[in-house]
Protein backbone atom coordinates (compact mmCIF):
# COMPACT_ATOMS: atom_id res chain seq x y z
CA UNK A 1 0.00 0.00 0.00
CA UNK A 2 1.38 3.58 -0.69
CA UNK A 3 0.14 7.41 -0.81
CA UNK A 4 -2.85 7.77 -1.78
CA UNK A 5 -3.99 4.45 -2.59
CA UNK A 6 -7.54 3.49 -2.05
CA UNK A 7 -8.04 0.88 0.48
CA UNK A 8 -11.92 1.10 0.31
CA UNK A 9 -12.44 -0.16 -3.29
CA UNK A 10 -9.74 -2.77 -2.60
CA UNK A 11 -11.68 -4.05 0.12
CA UNK A 12 -15.50 -3.60 -0.69
CA UNK A 13 -16.28 -6.12 -3.00
CA UNK A 14 -15.66 -8.77 0.06
CA UNK A 15 -17.98 -6.99 2.02
CA UNK A 16 -21.10 -8.41 3.46
CA UNK A 17 -23.67 -6.66 5.81
CA UNK A 18 -22.78 -6.43 8.92
CA UNK A 19 -19.25 -7.04 8.48
CA UNK A 20 -16.16 -5.51 10.68
CA UNK A 21 -13.32 -4.54 8.63
CA UNK A 22 -10.39 -4.60 11.33
CA UNK A 23 -7.34 -2.70 9.23
CA UNK A 24 -3.92 -2.77 10.41
CA UNK A 25 -2.32 0.39 11.34
CA UNK A 26 0.53 0.69 9.59
CA UNK A 27 -1.14 0.32 5.89
CA UNK A 28 -3.84 2.89 7.46
CA UNK A 29 -0.65 5.22 8.32
CA UNK A 30 1.11 4.76 5.12
CA UNK A 31 -2.20 5.45 2.66
CA UNK A 32 -2.10 8.61 4.88
CA UNK A 33 0.90 9.48 3.97
CA UNK A 34 2.20 9.08 7.74
CA UNK A 35 5.49 8.37 6.99
CA UNK A 36 9.17 10.07 8.10
CA UNK A 37 12.38 9.42 6.27
CA UNK A 38 14.64 9.59 8.40
CA UNK A 39 17.36 11.79 6.65
CA UNK A 40 15.21 14.14 6.79
CA UNK A 41 15.40 14.29 10.60
CA UNK A 42 17.84 16.42 12.38
CA UNK A 43 18.00 15.37 16.01
CA UNK A 44 17.82 17.26 19.15
CA UNK A 45 19.84 16.91 22.29
CA UNK A 46 17.63 14.21 24.09
CA UNK A 47 17.50 12.37 21.43
CA UNK A 48 21.08 12.24 21.09
CA UNK A 49 21.63 11.18 24.46
CA UNK A 50 18.61 8.38 24.75
CA UNK A 51 19.94 7.22 21.16
CA UNK A 52 23.57 7.14 22.29
CA UNK A 53 22.34 4.92 26.10
CA UNK A 54 20.00 3.01 23.97
CA UNK A 55 22.59 2.09 20.81
CA UNK A 56 19.32 3.29 18.37
CA UNK A 57 19.62 6.19 15.36
CA UNK A 58 19.07 9.53 16.63
CA UNK A 59 16.78 10.67 14.17
CA UNK A 60 14.06 7.31 14.91
CA UNK A 61 14.42 8.22 18.56
CA UNK A 62 13.54 12.00 17.75
CA UNK A 63 10.71 10.97 15.80
CA UNK A 64 9.46 9.14 18.64
CA UNK A 65 9.93 11.92 20.96
CA UNK A 66 7.62 14.30 18.35
CA UNK A 67 5.16 11.85 18.51
CA UNK A 68 5.26 11.66 22.63
CA UNK A 69 3.47 13.82 24.92
CA UNK A 70 5.38 12.11 27.82
CA UNK A 71 7.95 9.49 28.03
CA UNK A 72 6.65 7.36 31.06
CA UNK A 73 9.82 5.02 31.11
CA UNK A 74 13.04 4.88 29.24
CA UNK A 75 14.74 1.35 30.19
CA UNK A 76 16.72 -0.87 28.59
CA UNK A 77 16.52 -0.01 24.93
CA UNK A 78 12.72 0.81 25.02
CA UNK A 79 10.38 3.94 25.01
CA UNK A 80 7.48 3.19 26.61
CA UNK A 81 5.31 6.57 25.57
CA UNK A 82 1.99 8.38 25.88
CA UNK A 83 1.32 9.64 22.38
CA UNK A 84 -0.37 12.75 21.78
CA UNK A 85 -3.76 10.92 21.29
CA UNK A 86 -3.50 9.40 24.77
CA UNK A 87 -2.13 5.97 23.94
CA UNK A 88 0.41 4.32 25.89
CA UNK A 89 3.15 2.17 23.45
CA UNK A 90 6.39 1.25 22.86
CA UNK A 91 8.13 4.18 20.98
CA UNK A 92 4.98 6.38 20.51
CA UNK A 93 3.33 3.61 18.03
CA UNK A 94 6.48 4.87 15.36
CA UNK A 95 7.58 1.29 13.23
CA UNK A 96 10.20 0.33 10.87
CA UNK A 97 9.60 -3.20 10.27
CA UNK A 98 7.68 -3.89 6.62
CA UNK A 99 8.42 -0.61 5.77
CA UNK A 100 8.92 -0.55 2.45
CA UNK A 101 12.15 1.51 2.50
CA UNK A 102 14.38 0.60 5.75
CA UNK A 103 14.90 4.34 6.52
CA UNK A 104 11.57 5.31 6.68
CA UNK A 105 9.41 5.65 9.73
CA UNK A 106 5.75 4.88 10.27
CA UNK A 107 3.58 7.24 12.61
CA UNK A 108 0.21 6.14 14.13
CA UNK A 109 -2.70 8.17 12.11
CA UNK A 110 -3.19 11.30 13.60
CA UNK A 111 -7.03 10.78 14.65
CA UNK A 112 -7.35 6.83 14.38
CA UNK A 113 -10.68 7.47 14.73
CA UNK A 114 -11.31 9.59 11.79
CA UNK A 115 -9.65 7.38 9.92
CA UNK A 116 -12.03 4.50 11.06
CA UNK A 117 -14.73 7.40 10.47
CA UNK A 118 -13.85 8.09 6.54
CA UNK A 119 -12.83 4.34 6.03
CA UNK A 120 -16.29 3.65 7.52
CA UNK A 121 -17.72 6.36 4.31
CA UNK A 122 -15.99 4.99 1.62
CA UNK A 123 -16.83 1.37 2.47
CA UNK A 124 -20.36 2.78 2.19
CA UNK A 125 -19.85 4.19 -1.02
CA UNK A 126 -17.61 2.16 -2.24
CA UNK A 127 -20.53 -0.67 -1.63
CA UNK A 128 -23.79 1.24 -2.23
CA UNK A 129 -22.65 2.03 -6.08
CA UNK A 130 -22.79 -1.98 -6.60
CA UNK A 131 -26.76 -1.75 -5.16
CA UNK A 132 -29.86 -0.90 -6.48
CA UNK A 133 -30.54 2.10 -5.93
CA UNK A 134 -33.14 1.79 -4.03
CA UNK A 135 -31.20 -0.50 -1.34
CA UNK A 136 -30.65 1.09 1.65
CA UNK A 137 -27.07 -0.11 1.88
CA UNK A 138 -25.18 -2.44 4.33
CA UNK A 139 -23.81 -1.40 7.57
CA UNK A 140 -19.90 -2.21 8.36
CA UNK A 141 -17.98 -1.61 11.51
CA UNK A 142 -14.33 -0.57 11.11
CA UNK A 143 -11.50 -0.93 13.80
CA UNK A 144 -8.10 0.65 13.13
CA UNK A 145 -5.64 -1.79 15.19
CA UNK A 146 -2.15 -2.05 16.43
CA UNK A 147 -0.16 -4.36 18.83
CA UNK A 148 0.68 -3.09 22.38
CA UNK A 149 2.59 -4.39 25.26
CA UNK A 150 0.90 -4.65 28.42
CA UNK A 151 1.19 -4.09 31.89
CA UNK A 152 1.63 -7.35 34.34
CA UNK A 153 1.80 -9.79 30.99
CA UNK A 154 4.07 -10.76 28.30
CA UNK A 155 3.67 -10.27 24.81
CA UNK A 156 1.57 -8.32 22.50
CA UNK A 157 -2.09 -7.94 21.86
CA UNK A 158 -3.44 -6.23 19.36
CA UNK A 159 -5.96 -3.49 20.33
CA UNK A 160 -8.27 -0.94 19.01
CA UNK A 161 -6.83 2.32 18.21
CA UNK A 162 -9.66 3.64 16.00
CA UNK A 163 -12.93 2.33 15.50
CA UNK A 164 -16.62 3.81 13.67
CA UNK A 165 -19.45 1.87 13.45
CA UNK A 166 -18.54 -0.21 16.66
CA UNK A 167 -19.60 -0.60 19.98
CA UNK A 168 -16.32 -0.12 21.31
CA UNK A 169 -17.38 -0.90 25.02
CA UNK A 170 -20.62 -3.27 26.12
CA UNK A 171 -21.99 -2.22 29.00
CA UNK A 172 -23.49 -4.75 31.51
CA UNK A 173 -23.54 -3.27 34.44
CA UNK A 174 -26.96 -2.90 35.65
CA UNK A 175 -28.41 -5.84 34.14
CA UNK A 176 -29.26 -9.12 35.52
CA UNK A 177 -27.74 -11.84 35.13
CA UNK A 178 -28.88 -15.42 34.72
CA UNK A 179 -30.25 -15.88 37.69
CA UNK A 180 -31.97 -12.32 37.76
CA UNK A 181 -28.97 -10.65 39.88
CA UNK A 182 -27.50 -7.44 39.00
CA UNK A 183 -24.02 -8.01 37.47
CA UNK A 184 -21.38 -6.48 39.26
CA UNK A 185 -18.75 -6.08 36.73
CA UNK A 186 -19.30 -6.21 33.70
CA UNK A 187 -17.54 -3.04 31.12
CA UNK A 188 -16.44 -5.46 27.97
CA UNK A 189 -13.65 -3.60 26.01
CA UNK A 190 -15.36 -5.26 22.71
CA UNK A 191 -13.35 -3.32 20.08
CA UNK A 192 -10.33 -4.31 21.71
CA UNK A 193 -11.22 -8.15 21.93
CA UNK A 194 -12.26 -7.87 17.97
CA UNK A 195 -8.85 -6.30 17.38
CA UNK A 196 -7.06 -9.37 19.16
CA UNK A 197 -9.63 -11.83 17.26
CA UNK A 198 -8.62 -10.24 13.96
CA UNK A 199 -4.85 -10.67 14.73
CA UNK A 200 -5.36 -14.35 14.93
CA UNK A 201 -6.16 -14.62 11.44
CA UNK A 202 -2.87 -13.45 10.21
CA UNK A 203 0.81 -13.98 10.05
CA UNK A 204 3.13 -11.15 10.94
CA UNK A 205 4.81 -11.42 8.74
CA UNK A 206 2.47 -12.26 5.83
CA UNK A 207 1.30 -8.85 4.52
CA UNK A 208 -1.96 -9.35 5.45
CA UNK A 209 -3.10 -5.78 6.59
CA UNK A 210 -7.31 -6.11 6.74
CA UNK A 211 -9.21 -9.35 8.35
CA UNK A 212 -13.10 -9.17 7.84
CA UNK A 213 -14.73 -10.31 10.90
CA UNK A 214 -18.07 -11.80 9.95
CA UNK A 215 -20.91 -13.30 12.76
CA UNK A 216 -20.32 -10.18 14.89
CA UNK A 217 -23.04 -7.68 13.14
CA UNK A 218 -24.70 -7.66 16.66
CA UNK A 219 -21.23 -5.18 17.37
CA UNK A 220 -22.36 -2.95 14.64
CA UNK A 221 -24.20 0.38 14.87
CA UNK A 222 -25.68 2.50 12.60
CA UNK A 223 -24.00 5.35 14.14
CA UNK A 224 -19.88 6.37 13.87
CA UNK A 225 -20.46 6.20 17.72
CA UNK A 226 -17.48 7.80 19.98
CA UNK A 227 -14.38 5.73 18.64
CA UNK A 228 -11.53 4.09 20.19
CA UNK A 229 -11.27 7.05 22.12
CA UNK A 230 -13.91 5.90 24.33
CA UNK A 231 -11.26 2.84 25.42
CA UNK A 232 -8.90 4.95 26.71
CA UNK A 233 -8.67 4.96 30.65
CA UNK A 234 -8.31 8.35 32.38
CA UNK A 235 -5.39 8.67 34.85
CA UNK A 236 -7.92 9.03 38.01
CA UNK A 237 -9.76 5.98 36.92
CA UNK A 238 -6.30 3.61 36.61
CA UNK A 239 -5.97 1.59 39.17
CA UNK A 240 -3.81 -0.95 37.13
CA UNK A 241 -1.10 1.36 36.97
CA UNK B 1 -22.32 -26.72 36.70
CA UNK B 2 -21.99 -28.22 40.18
CA UNK B 3 -19.19 -29.61 42.19
CA UNK B 4 -17.94 -32.81 40.52
CA UNK B 5 -19.43 -32.80 37.01
CA UNK B 6 -17.63 -34.14 34.26
CA UNK B 7 -16.88 -31.07 32.09
CA UNK B 8 -15.01 -33.22 29.20
CA UNK B 9 -17.71 -35.92 28.93
CA UNK B 10 -20.06 -32.82 28.22
CA UNK B 11 -18.13 -30.87 25.20
CA UNK B 12 -16.26 -34.46 23.91
CA UNK B 13 -18.87 -35.28 21.45
CA UNK B 14 -18.64 -31.15 19.76
CA UNK B 15 -15.00 -31.60 18.96
CA UNK B 16 -13.14 -32.32 15.94
CA UNK B 17 -8.99 -32.43 15.50
CA UNK B 18 -7.33 -28.85 16.17
CA UNK B 19 -9.97 -27.38 18.28
CA UNK B 20 -9.63 -24.98 21.23
CA UNK B 21 -11.51 -25.12 23.40
CA UNK B 22 -11.94 -22.00 25.87
CA UNK B 23 -13.38 -22.39 29.05
CA UNK B 24 -14.89 -19.72 31.45
CA UNK B 25 -12.82 -19.86 34.56
CA UNK B 26 -15.56 -19.91 36.81
CA UNK B 27 -17.16 -23.11 35.54
CA UNK B 28 -13.79 -24.72 36.17
CA UNK B 29 -13.61 -23.27 39.70
CA UNK B 30 -17.26 -24.55 40.47
CA UNK B 31 -16.29 -28.24 38.82
CA UNK B 32 -13.17 -28.27 41.58
CA UNK B 33 -15.07 -27.54 44.33
CA UNK B 34 -13.38 -23.35 44.71
CA UNK B 35 -15.96 -22.27 46.43
CA UNK B 36 -17.01 -20.54 49.32
CA UNK B 37 -19.89 -20.10 51.76
CA UNK B 38 -19.50 -16.47 53.02
CA UNK B 39 -21.08 -18.08 56.36
CA UNK B 40 -17.66 -20.09 57.17
CA UNK B 41 -15.38 -17.14 56.92
CA UNK B 42 -14.47 -14.83 59.88
CA UNK B 43 -13.14 -11.81 58.83
CA UNK B 44 -9.58 -10.50 60.85
CA UNK B 45 -8.87 -6.73 61.19
CA UNK B 46 -7.97 -5.78 58.03
CA UNK B 47 -10.86 -7.16 56.16
CA UNK B 48 -12.73 -5.26 58.72
CA UNK B 49 -11.49 -2.09 57.90
CA UNK B 50 -11.00 -2.49 54.31
CA UNK B 51 -14.70 -3.57 54.04
CA UNK B 52 -16.09 -0.81 56.27
CA UNK B 53 -13.50 1.84 53.96
CA UNK B 54 -15.33 -0.01 51.06
CA UNK B 55 -18.98 -0.59 52.28
CA UNK B 56 -18.80 -3.93 51.26
CA UNK B 57 -18.90 -7.56 52.89
CA UNK B 58 -16.05 -8.41 55.13
CA UNK B 59 -16.55 -12.09 55.06
CA UNK B 60 -15.87 -11.34 51.11
CA UNK B 61 -13.12 -9.04 51.81
CA UNK B 62 -11.64 -11.78 53.74
CA UNK B 63 -11.70 -14.18 50.93
CA UNK B 64 -9.91 -11.64 48.65
CA UNK B 65 -7.09 -11.05 50.94
CA UNK B 66 -6.53 -14.90 51.54
CA UNK B 67 -6.23 -15.55 47.58
CA UNK B 68 -3.70 -12.54 47.64
CA UNK B 69 0.09 -12.88 47.51
CA UNK B 70 -0.06 -8.92 47.61
CA UNK B 71 -2.62 -5.97 47.30
CA UNK B 72 -1.77 -3.64 44.69
CA UNK B 73 -4.46 -0.98 44.93
CA UNK B 74 -6.94 -0.87 47.64
CA UNK B 75 -8.91 2.34 46.34
CA UNK B 76 -12.62 3.85 45.26
CA UNK B 77 -14.16 -0.32 46.50
CA UNK B 78 -11.64 -1.79 44.66
CA UNK B 79 -8.99 -4.11 45.85
CA UNK B 80 -6.30 -4.72 42.88
CA UNK B 81 -4.66 -7.43 43.85
CA UNK B 82 -1.84 -10.14 43.22
CA UNK B 83 -3.14 -13.74 43.83
CA UNK B 84 -0.87 -16.41 44.34
CA UNK B 85 -0.32 -17.40 41.27
CA UNK B 86 1.26 -13.90 40.31
CA UNK B 87 -1.92 -12.97 37.75
CA UNK B 88 -2.75 -8.89 38.71
CA UNK B 89 -6.68 -8.74 38.72
CA UNK B 90 -9.32 -7.28 40.44
CA UNK B 91 -10.52 -8.61 43.57
CA UNK B 92 -7.97 -11.50 43.00
CA UNK B 93 -10.20 -13.25 40.97
CA UNK B 94 -13.09 -13.74 43.56
CA UNK B 95 -16.33 -13.47 42.02
CA UNK B 96 -20.02 -13.77 43.56
CA UNK B 97 -22.03 -13.01 40.35
CA UNK B 98 -23.56 -16.18 38.57
CA UNK B 99 -23.09 -18.22 41.73
CA UNK B 100 -25.74 -20.76 42.25
CA UNK B 101 -26.08 -18.91 45.87
CA UNK B 102 -26.05 -15.44 46.47
CA UNK B 103 -24.14 -16.11 49.89
CA UNK B 104 -21.15 -17.97 48.22
CA UNK B 105 -17.47 -17.05 46.78
CA UNK B 106 -16.21 -18.43 43.37
CA UNK B 107 -12.60 -18.64 43.73
CA UNK B 108 -9.94 -19.25 41.07
CA UNK B 109 -8.47 -22.76 40.21
CA UNK B 110 -5.60 -23.37 42.51
CA UNK B 111 -3.25 -23.82 39.75
CA UNK B 112 -5.01 -22.78 36.01
CA UNK B 113 -2.74 -24.85 33.91
CA UNK B 114 -3.05 -28.03 35.51
CA UNK B 115 -6.86 -27.41 35.12
CA UNK B 116 -6.05 -27.15 31.28
CA UNK B 117 -3.85 -29.87 31.48
CA UNK B 118 -6.37 -32.22 33.45
CA UNK B 119 -9.51 -31.23 31.37
CA UNK B 120 -7.23 -31.65 27.75
CA UNK B 121 -6.19 -35.17 28.99
CA UNK B 122 -10.32 -35.64 29.73
CA UNK B 123 -11.09 -34.36 26.65
CA UNK B 124 -8.81 -36.47 24.89
CA UNK B 125 -9.78 -39.83 27.09
CA UNK B 126 -13.64 -38.89 26.18
CA UNK B 127 -13.10 -38.56 22.63
CA UNK B 128 -10.77 -41.65 21.96
CA UNK B 129 -13.16 -43.77 23.43
CA UNK B 130 -15.70 -43.25 20.64
CA UNK B 131 -12.77 -43.89 17.89
CA UNK B 132 -11.70 -47.01 16.07
CA UNK B 133 -8.78 -48.79 18.66
CA UNK B 134 -6.11 -47.89 15.74
CA UNK B 135 -6.88 -44.23 15.52
CA UNK B 136 -4.37 -42.17 16.80
CA UNK B 137 -6.71 -39.78 18.51
CA UNK B 138 -7.60 -35.60 17.80
CA UNK B 139 -5.23 -33.52 19.67
CA UNK B 140 -7.23 -30.35 21.63
CA UNK B 141 -6.13 -26.89 22.92
CA UNK B 142 -7.43 -25.69 26.25
CA UNK B 143 -8.03 -22.44 27.42
CA UNK B 144 -8.67 -21.55 30.72
CA UNK B 145 -10.03 -17.82 30.60
CA UNK B 146 -10.98 -15.02 32.87
CA UNK B 147 -12.07 -11.24 32.36
CA UNK B 148 -9.23 -9.16 33.31
CA UNK B 149 -8.81 -5.51 34.07
CA UNK B 150 -6.06 -3.24 32.13
CA UNK B 151 -4.17 -0.70 32.70
CA UNK B 152 -4.07 2.70 30.24
CA UNK B 153 -7.45 0.64 28.95
CA UNK B 154 -10.66 0.80 29.99
CA UNK B 155 -13.26 -1.87 29.48
CA UNK B 156 -12.19 -6.07 30.36
CA UNK B 157 -10.71 -8.70 28.33
CA UNK B 158 -10.67 -11.97 28.32
CA UNK B 159 -7.41 -13.75 28.95
CA UNK B 160 -5.91 -17.08 29.44
CA UNK B 161 -5.55 -18.02 33.31
CA UNK B 162 -4.57 -21.61 32.18
CA UNK B 163 -3.36 -23.28 28.93
CA UNK B 164 -2.69 -26.77 27.42
CA UNK B 165 -1.47 -27.64 24.14
CA UNK B 166 -2.07 -24.07 22.88
CA UNK B 167 1.09 -21.98 22.04
CA UNK B 168 0.29 -19.57 24.50
CA UNK B 169 3.49 -17.01 22.77
CA UNK B 170 3.98 -16.67 19.49
CA UNK B 171 7.95 -15.40 19.01
CA UNK B 172 8.19 -13.49 15.82
CA UNK B 173 11.52 -12.33 16.93
CA UNK B 174 14.87 -13.01 14.51
CA UNK B 175 12.12 -14.03 11.92
CA UNK B 176 12.30 -12.36 8.59
CA UNK B 177 9.35 -10.30 7.90
CA UNK B 178 8.10 -10.08 4.61
CA UNK B 179 11.05 -7.43 2.75
CA UNK B 180 13.80 -10.33 4.18
CA UNK B 181 14.13 -8.06 7.35
CA UNK B 182 14.41 -9.15 10.56
CA UNK B 183 11.42 -8.46 12.49
CA UNK B 184 12.23 -6.13 15.87
CA UNK B 185 8.95 -7.01 17.66
CA UNK B 186 6.91 -9.25 17.84
CA UNK B 187 5.94 -11.79 20.64
CA UNK B 188 2.18 -12.47 20.53
CA UNK B 189 0.23 -13.18 23.45
CA UNK B 190 -1.78 -16.03 21.35
CA UNK B 191 -3.71 -17.70 24.20
CA UNK B 192 -5.08 -14.29 25.68
CA UNK B 193 -6.15 -13.18 22.14
CA UNK B 194 -7.75 -16.74 21.41
CA UNK B 195 -9.66 -15.82 24.93
CA UNK B 196 -10.49 -12.32 23.94
CA UNK B 197 -11.97 -13.98 20.75
CA UNK B 198 -13.97 -16.66 23.14
CA UNK B 199 -15.23 -14.12 24.48
CA UNK B 200 -17.02 -11.81 21.81
CA UNK B 201 -18.87 -15.53 20.97
CA UNK B 202 -20.65 -15.33 24.09
CA UNK B 203 -23.08 -12.91 26.33
CA UNK B 204 -22.26 -11.86 29.82
CA UNK B 205 -25.84 -13.29 31.47
CA UNK B 206 -26.20 -16.23 28.85
CA UNK B 207 -24.30 -19.07 30.86
CA UNK B 208 -22.09 -20.02 28.12
CA UNK B 209 -19.15 -20.88 29.57
CA UNK B 210 -17.52 -23.13 26.82
CA UNK B 211 -16.59 -21.95 23.46
CA UNK B 212 -14.92 -23.93 20.64
CA UNK B 213 -12.67 -22.07 18.47
CA UNK B 214 -12.36 -23.83 15.01
CA UNK B 215 -9.56 -22.91 12.10
CA UNK B 216 -7.33 -22.35 14.50
CA UNK B 217 -5.02 -25.47 14.74
CA UNK B 218 -1.89 -24.15 13.95
CA UNK B 219 -2.03 -22.74 17.80
CA UNK B 220 -2.52 -26.27 18.95
CA UNK B 221 0.29 -27.81 19.93
CA UNK B 222 0.96 -31.90 20.95
CA UNK B 223 2.38 -31.44 24.19
CA UNK B 224 0.84 -29.74 26.83
CA UNK B 225 3.68 -26.82 26.80
CA UNK B 226 4.23 -24.29 29.70
CA UNK B 227 0.88 -22.79 30.13
CA UNK B 228 -0.33 -19.41 30.71
CA UNK B 229 2.35 -19.10 33.30
CA UNK B 230 4.27 -18.73 30.68
CA UNK B 231 2.40 -14.83 30.00
CA UNK B 232 2.84 -13.69 33.68
CA UNK B 233 5.63 -10.68 33.00
CA UNK B 234 8.18 -10.90 35.89
CA UNK B 235 8.18 -7.22 37.58
CA UNK B 236 11.66 -6.82 36.21
CA UNK B 237 10.68 -7.01 32.47
CA UNK B 238 7.52 -5.01 33.15
CA UNK B 239 8.24 -1.35 32.16
CA UNK B 240 4.36 -0.64 31.51
CA UNK B 241 3.58 -0.93 35.09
Amino acid sequence: VRPGDDLAALIAPELRDGDIVVIAQKVVSKAEGRVVALDSVVPGAEAMRLADDFHKDARLVQVVLDESASVIRAERGVLICETRHGFVCANAGVDLSNAPDADVAVLLPLDPDASARRMRAALATATRSTLPPDSSGDVYGVIISDSFGRAWRLGLADVAIGAAGVRVLDDWRGRPDAHGRELRVTEVAVADQLAAAADLARAKDSQQPIVVIRGAAHYVTSEDGPGAAALRRPLELDLFR
